[in-house]
């Protein structure tokens, strides 16, 4: 149900990874220009760095994999780093066991499917960091929960690191990837990811024109009636056509990289002029 | 950082469950009204029934704990049924390891903390049902997802029912429990929990007066100065109240319980009623 297909299916015997039915997608009508997608690792950074909390998976005492929801920051490599009691089963877990993974979520704004959001999970184990590393991890920690210093203090508190080994990222529908732990320590979190909900209300809301234009010109899909933004990012835009033939994803880039939210606003305005002065090949 | 208070350290070898700073609590001016609390075995199936996505904890291969968020639809004995697949890697977990937990937290309103939210963890063992219970886990999981149905033809999806073996609810800071595998199952949801954001908004916008004078009164705060709901279940309203000597919560019963969203209204009348009949003894 989360890393898999929604299509209907066709064969009660075939494995849903295979040939499925589902909504037709038309093809384009000529092609694209090249547009940079965020890597898996990106993916993944920039999901760490937008939360503040995720669920633990534990080992507890019996055996029983423990679930619970825990508060983190993370570092500036992207280790999660936790301020957890010895009076909660999970504190008594990883003192015990150190394997350990979180899960984590984007926001599912109100109204929508939880199950479309992109989530990642990280894997590893924890570390009682010492000396510097001590200093930076409740750094990362207190930046988000500031009572956390205070409670580093007590005896029952461990300020934990999770060295990440395995990341697995599921971006939606169709996109998942497993990312190499030196891929996910060196990629960066989206810099524009903050201004990207307001700015795909914003395209949608008041630039719906341009988004149809982007996508009948760099986009592909010359025939498209409707479009609309379904997500926004340092690299480019995604788009959701209607086409007389159907409807389908596209994906316009941005010249060179957006760097800040506010940087956003400038990209889109020359992926506007580049579509004006597209011309069929 | 979950299960914990949040207060400051007063030093710094104490465990942060002994005594504690925090702001001043005043205490009642005269005796309250008894007022009814829901039972934890209640707050956790009240979560629970609310919920359509948790986090699973199961055990990976290489024996680390692995979190990943999953849909699932709860039976009316509120155990949870998932419908996973084994080209992810939960559901791969619970085919060699039936032992797992699911984490589920209530929704996080915008701009709120999500550590002061309420959340439960579900420990147990996945079984795969058969015969009637088959349809009915099924039915429970499709009323929330309706393309499982089709999912669970397909020859890599298996329908799990999660046999809920230990219940740990923490109900935000200081309220906390371990609930009886046999109280979660007979314990029922509060059939008011969908209109409980709603009154609390209209209380709080437009009947504020009213919530302080029901602190007043019956919930022996006599010199409250301003009260704000914080929550309305049931059986009853949770208060904040300032006073000349500093904050309180409050708790003020109805005279009998809520029995669905709707009926909020009529039970809050009732207090207004009672509270204005209300003379010191």
């Amino acid at each position: 149900m989360t890393d898999t297909a929604r299509e209907a299916p066709t064969e009660s015997t075939e494995n849903h990874g295979g040939s499925g039915g589902g909504p037709a997608i038309a093809e384009p009508t000529h092609e694209a220009q090249p547009a940079r997608r965020r890597t898996p690792g990106e993916e993944a950074r920039t999901l760490v760095a937008a939360a503040n909390s995720g669920s633990l998976a534990s080992l507890s005492e019996d055996g029983t994999p423990w679930a619970s929801i825990v508060a983190f920051g993370a570092t500036d490599a992207g280790e999660p780093v936790l301020v957890v009691s010895t009076m909660a089963e999970h504190g008594r877990n990883l003192a015990r066991e150190p394997r350990c993974s979180i899960a984590i979520g984007e926001p599912v704004p109100e109204g929508e499917d939880p199950l479309d959001r992109a989530r990642v999970t990280l894997a590893g184990h924890v570390i009682v960091p010492e000396g510097e590393e001590a200093d930076s991890a409740l750094d990362a920690h207190a930046r988000l929960y500031p009572f956390a210093r205070g409670n580093a203090t007590y005896a029952d508190f461990t300020t934990y690191v999770l060295r990440v080994e395995r990341i697995r990222w599921v971006g939606g529908f169709a996109r998942m990837s497993t990312v190499e732990a030196a891929d996910y320590a060196t990629a960066d979190a989206d810099p524009t990811a903050a201004g990207a909900a307001f700015a795909r209300r914003h395209l949608n809301d008041d630039h719906a024109d341009s988004v149809l234009l982007w996508a009948q010109t760099l986009g592909g899909y010359a025939d498209a009636l409707e479009a609309a933004c379904e997500a926004i990012d340092r690299y480019g835009v995604d788009i959701r056509v209607q086409t007389p033939r159907g409807q389908a994803p596209v994906r316009v880039g941005f010249a060179s990289p957006a760097q800040s939210p506010d940087d956003l606003r400038g990209a889109t305005v020359a992926l506007a002029k580049a579509a004006r002065a597209w011309t069929p090949s």
